[in-house]
C-alpha cells in the first residue's frame, strides 16, 4: 500500500509555512504573551456594533452563509462607488490571493514581487507552481519602476505591490501608484494590496477605474476594522475578472457570522475614526520609545511600526528573540537590509507599557550576547 | 489594454456554480421561504453551548484564529481515538475537498465518482483540470465495486464515496465500505465523505486505521452539529497526507468564532442525541406525508428524505418548481433515474406542516400542468 500520488507541484513544495501564529508560539514555550503585537491585528477591537451583530448571528449559524455575500458586497460597492459586480468577498486577503494566483498562474509562469514583501503571496505563487522574480526594496520602499521593469522582462502574469507596505510601513503617494498602473505591461495583472490603507494619509489610494483590466485591489476587515479572526477580505476589479473567481472559489466559504460582522463594521464610521486615532497615538508613542532607546522608528502609514535596531539582521533577530522570551509577541522583516528592523504592531497603552519595559532589556541582552 | 491571462484550466471552466443558495433564490423572486428544507442544514440549530461559545468569542474576533485549530483538532483526535496529526480542520468539507483535489489532481488526471453524487466534489475536480469518470448508482445506492473497477481502469488519483449518500439518503453498512477500502487500487486515494454519518444507524462507519494510506475520511459540523454557517469540517487520514495540507492551505482561514463554536458543539453529546432524535422523528413524519400523497419516501440514513414522485425527472422537476413557487425551499437529484425524486431536509414540526400543506398542492399542479 502506497500513499497518494501528489501532483508534481505539490511534491516539490517545502514544509515551512508563511507565519507561525502566536498561539503556536505559546504552546511551544508554555508561556502566555503579555502583549500581542506581532500580527498587526487591531488590539483596539472591532466596532461594538460588529460584535453585537456577530453575537446576534450566532444562533443562526445552522444556516449556510449567503454564497454571494450579497448584502456586504452591495454595501462595499456603495462605499467605493463601484458596481457590486466589481467586488469579490473572500476569506481574507489571504484567501483571495490564493484564488487569484490559481486563476492566472500555471506551473512555470512568472510572477514579480518585492524581496521581503508579503510572504503569504509568495506562498500561494509557489503553491501553484509559479516562478517568483523578486526585486529589492529601494530605501525601505517598494520600487514601482523596478517591479514593472521586471514584469516586462519576465512576461509576468502578476506583479504585486502592497501600499502601504508590510513589513516596513512605508507608502507611496497615489500618483506614484497611478503611474505604475499606467506602466503595467500588456498581459500582466497588477495586484495592489491595500490592507493597511485606512491608516495611511489621504492621497495614498489612487483613483482607479473599477473596470481597469490592469489592476485588482485587495482590501480587508482584518486591520482597521479589527476583524482578523472573522476572515473577511474583498477584491475590487473588472467585472470579468471578479466573475472568474466564481468558477473556482468555495462558494459557501464565508461564514454567516463574519458576513454580519463585516457589514456592521463597515457601517460604523465613528469606530473606524476612533481606531485611526488610537493607531496614530500609538505610532507616536512607539516612535518616542524607540528614540528613548537610541533607535529610529521608521515613518509608518500602517498600524505597525518598523523600529530600526541600528545594526544588522543578526542583531535585530537577537533583539526579537529577547523580546519574545520576555513574552512580547513581535515579528520582523525576513530579508536584508530590512531585517535590521523589528516590526511592532500598534498597541493599547498597556501593551506599549510592556514595550517600553521590555525593549531596553532586550537591547541590553542582545548587545551583551 | 487586455485582461489577465488565465490558466488553460481556468479558461475552460464553465460559469455555472454547484448550488444556488436560498438567499439568492429569495432575491430573485422577491419572496421569503416559509420553510428552508433544501440545503440539508440542521433546522434544530447548534448546541446552545456552541451558540454561547460563539457569542463569547465575538469580541475577540480582532485576533486571528489559531492557525493550527489546536484545541479543536486535539478534541477531535480524542473523540476518534486517533492522533492530532491524523486530523485536518478546514473550511467545511467543501474547503477540504478543494484542497485535497489540489494536492493530487493535475490537469488530465482521472478521478472517479458516482454520476449524481456530490456536485461540489465534481466542481473542484473540474476546477483543477481533472477528468471525471462517473459510474451509475445501483438501485439508489452508490456502487462500490463499480467505483473501484473504474478507478482501476482509469488509473484514478481519487475515488469518491459518500456514505451515507447525498442526495439519495442511502447507505452501505460498514463491512461493505471496509471491503471497498481493501480493493482500492495502488496509487488511488479513496475519499470517504461521511458528512451525514451521525444520522446513520450504528454499523455504518467502518473502523479504518487512521494511518491507512488508502483512504481519507471527511466529517463536518455542518449537519448533525448544526453549524453549516460556521464552516468547520475535518479530515481524518494518514499523518503524511494530513501534513501535506499545510503546504497549500490558507493557514489562518478558520475563523476564531467557528473554532470556538465547533469545540463547544463537539462537547455537547446531549444536544447531538437531541438532534438525532428530532431527525428521526422528522423522517418518520415525512415518510407518512409521502405515503398520504401516494408517494414513496426512500429509507434515509441522513437528515433529509428523498421522496420518489413516481414518474420521471421532468415530473419531479415540475413538482419541485411548484413547491418552490409556494415558498418551500427544496432541492432534487440532478441525474436520471434518481431525478424522479425530490430531496427534502428534515424540518421542525412547523416546517413539516408547510410540507404537508404544499406537497399535495404541488403534485396536483404538476399533474395538471
Amino acid at each position: 500500500m502506497s500513499g497518494p500520488r501528489y501532483t508534481d507541484v505539490v511534491a516539490g513544495l517545502p514544509a515551512n509555512v508563511p507565519f507561525v501564529g502566536p498561539e503556536a508560539h505559546q504552546r511551544e514555550t508554555g508561556r502566555v504573551f503579555r502583549a500581542r503585537l506581532g500580527a498587526n491585528e487591531s488590539v483596539f477591537g472591532p466596532s461594538p456594533k460588529a460584535v453585537e451583530a456577530m453575537r446576534e448571528a450566532a444562533a443562526g449559524a445552522w444556516m449556510y452563509g449567503d454564497s454571494e455575500s450579497h448584502d456586504l458586497r452591495h454595501a462595499l460597492a456603495g462605499a467605493h462607488g463601484v458596481a457590486p459586480e466589481n467586488i469579490m468577498v473572500g476569506e481574507g486577503i489571504d484567501g483571495l490571493l490564493g484564488n487569484l494566483v490559481r486563476l492566472v498562474v500555471a506551473p512555470g509562469d512568472a510572477v514579480v514581487t518585492t524581496d521581503g514583501a508579503y510572504p503569504t503571496f509568495n506562498y500561494h505563487v509557489a503553491g501553484f507552481g509559479g516562478v517568483l522574480h523578486k526585486v529589492p526594496f529601494s530605501g525601505d520602499h517598494e520600487d514601482p519602476d523596478a517591479l514593472i521593469d521586471k514584469a516586462a522582462e519576465t512576461g509576468a502574469k502578476l506583479v504585486y505591490l502592497s501600499n502601504p507596505n508590510n513589513p516596513m510601513g512605508s507608502r507611496h503617494p497615489a500618483a506614484t501608484v497611478a503611474r505604475m498602473v499606467e506602466r503595467v505591461p500588456e498581459g500582466t495583472l497588477m495586484v495592489l494590496d491595500e490592507a493597511y490603507v485606512e491608516f495611511a494619509p489621504d492621497g495614498t489610494a489612487p483613483a482607479i477605474e473599477a473596470e481597469d483590466p490592469r489592476v485588482i485591489r485587495m482590501r480587508t476587515f482584518s486591520k482597521a476594522y479589527g476583524l482578523a479572526g472573522a476572515r473577511v477580505g474583498y477584491a475590487i476589479g473588472a467585472a470579468d475578472l471578479i466573475a472568474r473567481f466564481d468558477r473556482i472559489r468555495n462558494h459557501f466559504g464565508m461564514t454567516r457570522i463574519s458576513q454580519a460582522g463585516a457589514l456592521a463594521a463597515l457601517g460604523d464610521r465613528d469606530w473606524l475614526a476612533h481606531v485611526q486615532g488610537e493607531v496614530d497615538r500609538a505610532r507616536r508613542r512607539m516612535a518616542g520609545i524607540a528614540t528613548a532607546n537610541g533607535l529610529e522608528a521608521l515613518p509608518s502609514a500602517t498600524n505597525f511600526v518598523a523600529i530600526d535596531c541600528g545594526r544588522d539582521g543578526d542583531f535585530a533577530r537577537a533583539v526579537l528573540a529577547e523580546m519574545m522570551s520576555r513574552d512580547l509577541f513581535v515579528r520582523m522583516p525576513g530579508v536584508a537590509p530590512q531585517d535590521r528592523c523589528i516590526r511592532v504592531s500598534c498597541g493599547t497603552p498597556a501593551d506599549l507599557d510592556v514595550l517600553e519595559e521590555v525593549l531596553p532589556q532586550a537591547l541590553a541582552a542582545a548587545r551583551g550576547g
